[in-house]
């Protein structure tokens, strides 16, 4: 196979892991399902062997980019591009496919968010190859995750004709369903969860975006044009000046929902999208009370907690259930698991009021 | 009338307030009720101005000793008397009525708990006029709180005849009820809260030691004969030597239970024993959700519950009622109001484990 690029995309800002996530550290940097290593660190490692580390590229946030580079030393420190603003994933595929194409224009990028988590890593890394081989003769190809529950937080993929071995053509793609929906969708096996993870070659989804957002084409184009004759100065000056008035909207609107030839490649890989306090306690090694304790502690009757707390610190729990308490060294959350998603009603408050420092 | 001493007993380990109390940082220490004066200094400023400071002795530990002196900076540091080894409080009402003993043998001493709460200071200073003077003749005296709840925590006094107005005799002491026998209690006008309060004459609680509790009264005679003669050295010797191997008896059942002529001074007075946390929330100011909040926080669907922390730490809750959280620099304790006498079964687990460090 040609050269294959990765692409991680890294610019969250992770208010459903608040108090441990903050502003200046968001979700990618913290360690949710591993001990040692951040979602970001674990991201870079999966696809070692795979690709290396000169072709993997970083899309982060001014602000995160230096503990980036710090988290992923063995890359090198342009890998990291920095975003002057928030412009959500298209300008940012936008940019790396530039990047890429400036310096192999055929080559196979594998966009990737920095902060799934992935049960077996084996099972990924072949269907990353496969998707990435799918995606070589010139199709925008996604991965489509095998739904095991019916939820209804994720969007779907709607499958369509097989069109090689393990490769269909999408149907179209599925908003985030009711649960009547994704109960229909978990029996149909023609739905897939989106997951967010793309293939295609530098070239051919720069012509899509020259045809679906031309604003971020001439971006590209002239990114493309400085970074290939090695102007680092002129091709910086475009992106300060450019960036923020970039279309903002997401991959999946701009682009995959858009271009006629979107392929999916099936797979089941134990994938979860962490999205708040509730998966990461799903995901967490637990006690036989169901309690996922990564905390010095002394339960009493407690039952299927998530228990996080920094060294030295002991956290007593007696007499409650499902609570999600996260403690950090100014700031301590206490809520029902099922109740994760109102994260952002406390960081809103503190947003609101002048209590900017915890968040 | 004479001479009037108090004396306070300030001998509590308090491990119902962990992790606000420590081994090191009792219960007296605490501000669980005022903001700016911990338990004992509200104690010792009710009583200013019917008692003299040269005249206020408190028993506690001689662990506690030093920081006892430093809250109570106005008491002579020798009216501190520091207990060798915790021998309830029949020893330490005998070793302050032998110090009363030596430079005032009829004066009556007025023994108080250095840790409940009092709505009602006014009225509470004129029952303690009151039953003070009710001791001058030479009777022990108990102050009963009249019931406005069918509490089974407290001891009750079942009161006899009027011996003169407002003072009866003392029936029988009740041990704590269960709350069938505390409903009857409520309803039935004989039956009062024993408030662990006590008034008597020097000489005559002593002679009941004699009766009663034949060691104690010696101890008391050869301290107060050491005492009286300013021999300090012999005194503290005394306590040294012979306090660990004393009677551990209550003053209620060692003496109180025991004695013929015992009255009791009915009144209300707003007294809590201020137990346990769920106390502590009982008392403490609200806002429209019931939440009582002694720190900065941020609650979202809270309902009912007791926050304590440190300045400078914020505590978020999400859609949780009556929960008790308390969070301390290295100990943070989570569980429902009703279960507030379970905190003691933290307290077990980690004395039993290697975990003291946060006792």
């Amino acid at each position: 196979m040609q050269d294959v690029y990765a692409v991680i995309m890294a610019g969250g800002s992770g208010t459903r892991f608040w108090p441990l996530s903050r502003r200046a550290w968001p979700k990618q940097f913290l360690s949710l399902a591993e001990q040692n290593e951040s979602l970001l660190q674990a991201t870079v490692r999966r696809i070692r062997g795979l690709v290396p580390s000169e072709r993997i590229l970083v899309v982060t946030s001014e602000r995160h980019s230096e503990a980036t580079r710090q988290q992923l030393p063995e890359l090198p420190p342009e890998n990291v591009l920095a975003e002057p603003a928030a412009r959500n994933t298209a300008p940012c595929v936008a940019w790396a496919a530039a990047h890429v194409s400036a310096r192999s224009p055929s080559a196979v990028m594998m966009v990737l968010p920095a902060d799934p988590h992935i049960g077996d890593e084996a099972a990924y890394r072949e269907l990353l190859m496969r998707s990435a081989a799918a995606a070589e003769n010139g199709g925008l190809v996604t991965i489509g995750v095998t739904p095991t529950r019916p939820e209804t937080g994720y969007g779907y993929i709607e499958c369509g004709a097989e069109l090689s071995a393990g490769v269909f053509k999408v149907h179209r793609f599925v908003e985030k369903p009711n649960l009547e929906r994704a109960q229909e969708f978990v029996r149909d096996e023609r739905f897939l969860w989106n997951s967010g993870m793309f293939f295609f070659r530098a070239d051919k989804v720069l012509e899509e975006y020259e045809q679906h957002l031309p604003d971020l084409h001439a971006f590209a184009s002239e990114y493309s044009k400085e970074s290939g004759r090695s102007n680092r100065q002129g091709a910086q000056k475009l992106v300060t000046e450019r960036y923020a008035g970039l279309t903002s909207v997401s991959i999946d609107h701009g682009i995959m929902e858009r271009a006629r030839d979107v392929r999916v490649v099936p797979g089941q890989f134990g994938w979860y999208d962490i999205g708040s306090w509730t998966t990461a306690w799903e995901l967490a090694a637990k006690d036989e009370q169901g309690n996922a304790v990564l905390a010095e502690a002394s339960l009493v009757d407690a039952n299927n907690c998530y228990v996080r707390a920094k060294p030295g610190k002991l956290v007593a729990l007696i007499g409650v259930d499902d609570l999600v308490v996260v403690d950090t060294e100014d700031a301590l959350l206490i809520m029902p698991r099922e109740r994760a998603q109102d994260v952002r009603r406390v960081v809103d408050d503190l947003s609101q009021r002048d209590a900017k420092k915890y968040l």
